[in-house]
């Protein structure tokens, strides 16, 4: 069994990220590598995770320190209430601060659980076991923590390293192919800031990594922790860098929004509209060639992706994502802050456009 | 007029704060200085500060850019829901990273204030405008923000450092004595774990400094600052140096929390008599000499101070007060961590003493 090992140093922390397929079992040597001791510990655990994988975990720690939460994953219980419902229990059984938070779920689960890990005493051991591909390969790494309001999405939260990663990929095995669609979309957006090489694979491999066959999809999940790695590492607050893990997403999270983050388009799907979105205003923005364009486009097509926003979205809709658009984060005034692209694997930042000229290129986009 | 600057730098972050008589004035220098640029901030105001000096800061900041939120501030008003009306208004207002919130108020408003910050959107910029000598000497360095919940005190919250503190003496002149007295609970702590030439110029002075005289006070801040600062900056998420700073407060908590945070025993009162309890206990384990306790138990009597636990509490409540420090967040197993003394300005941390140990000392205390 092949375990590789990434190692995160951030300002405030270090934390190691552990990949491979099966490794799960050796649960009980990390905790000892890591110096992690603890007397209780608070599983939080998505409903949706298969029961045999999660016993693959809790039968390797000693029952008497486990209390499990099972929580219902999805963008609507993103929300503080259930913040509040994980620190009612460390308050109510008096954890203490090297006790542990253990997460086991998708992106979701992980932020939810380490939101609460960052402010119950100011700080909680937290280990993260990210259970989809869109969390082993982007939400797990950087410390991002957060829930929705209803203004948007992840609009409270919080910068908080985990103590520990482990990413199984045999977790993926069970899930449904819309979830691994959702995690590539973060493969590809990797991908497209950072290496043009990695897209290369990427687009002759595409069959083999949506299907999780081995080495491919091992190469993708690895290749897209370490282009991740570097960059949280030589940003962890997100002060300038880290913005261009933001490509697509100022689109994406507008999309969510806009359907009330039902099920009719999940964050994955979202992201790779966005992506596709803000390659498009890269192009006509001179800013982004046009044979780069299309190759980005067919690589969607061909591994039939999301690539089309009118067959989700209408004209009706426009008001509604543009008024989402100006709540993003990452705006610093009332113009709309976008990543784009100049070519596959070099992005440019901090560009901002005003209302009126995003306006106009979706209306374009959702006419056409 | 004199403005003393300290520099704080934490692994995360750098902050002045800027400690003066009458300096609030020049707030826009102070603003152009840190490059503190917003186009809207939320001034969150403390409703017992006197309307003239909370005029005096919002006349220099254009009016089209505030808007202003007041807050009862005490113990019991400490707590998320408050941190949620604070986060509702920047939702609904829109506030972008940049955008600024500025608390006016003690201890407490600023915790209160800070924590909202530090989540909203994972960090709005925060400026603090400590107004009570508690604020000035302590809970305006060093990044702790939280609120209170019914299990103890600042359980939930974060580290999360300002860009500026403007700590104005002049604040500092209408406040009640007993505020005053609630702050140099703090400045004597600092000088017991650190200085022992500060405590004596404390016990000498003691009359002049708590009747806020000049330069004597200004003196005792700057001092008290530049010792928390160095802790801090040595140990920001108090992983082990930091902890030092409790001393007296595992006691002090205990005390306020069994007397439900009223106006009975105040925070500053609480600490005093921790520091007192902790002195005590520091002299039965062998490790404090008698003479050196019985000058810190002078200095309180001299000063009158709370010196005496008894006048507080009955033996009725010390399972009460037991159960509360062994909810302490500072414990790491169900065995209670004390800060105690070996010597005026030297202190030994990290030490672990058993719930029946505590039990029998504080049980003749109150008894005796």
């Amino acid at each position: 069994m092949k375990i590789t090992k990434i190692k995160i140093k951030t300002l405030s922390d270090k934390y190691p990220i552990l990949i491979g397929s099966g490794i799960i079992k050796f649960l009980p040597n990390y905790l000892k590598d890591n110096s992690i001791n603890f007397t209780k510990c608070l599983v939080v655990i998505d409903r949706k995770v298969p029961k045999k994988l999660v016993f693959e975990v809790l039968n390797k720690i000693p029952k008497s320190k486990i209390i499990t939460h099972y929580f219902h994953a999805n963008e609507l219980n993103k929300n503080q209430k259930n913040v509040n419902k994980i620190l009612d229990i460390l308050l109510e059984k008096n954890f203490m601060k090297n006790d542990c938070l253990i997460s086991i779920g998708g992106g979701i689960t992980g932020d939810v659980s380490g939101f609460a890990a960052s402010v119950y005493k100011r700080g909680l051991k937290f280990i993260n076991i990210p259970t989809t591909l869109l969390a082993q390969v982007d939400s797990s790494i950087g410390g991002k923590t957060g829930v929705n309001t209803k203004d948007g999405k992840n609009l409270i939260g919080s910068f908080y390293q985990p103590n520990l990663v482990i990413s199984d990929i045999k977790f993926l095995k069970t899930l449904p192919k819309r979830e691994i669609v959702c995690g590539y979309g973060e493969i590809l957006k990797h991908s497209l800031i950072a290496d043009k090489k990695f897209f290369n694979f990427l687009d002759k491999n595409i069959l083999d990594v949506l299907t999780l066959r081995s080495p491919f999809i091992d190469k993708a999940i690895h290749k897209s922790c370490l282009i991740k790695k570097e960059i949280v590492e030589k940003d962890e607050k997100e002060k300038n860098l880290r913005k261009i893990l933001n490509f697509g997403h100022t689109f994406a999270h507008a999309y969510e929004a806009t359907f009330g983050y039902s099920k009719k388009l999940n964050h994955g799907e979202a992201v790779i509209l966005g992506i596709n979105t803000a390659s498009k205003f890269s192009l006509l923005c001179n800013l982004l060639k046009m044979k780069e364009y299309n190759k980005i486009k067919e690589h969607l097509k061909i591994a039939k992706l999301p690539n089309d926003i009118r067959k989700y979205f209408s004209i009706k809709n426009l008001n509604k994502i543009i008024n989402f658009m100006t709540k993003d984060k990452k705006n610093y005034t009332n113009d709309i802050n976008l990543i784009l692209l100049k070519k596959i694997g070099s992005p440019i930042f901090n560009k901002e456009f005003n209302k009126k000229k995003i306006n106009s290129f979706l209306k374009k986009e959702l006419i056409n």
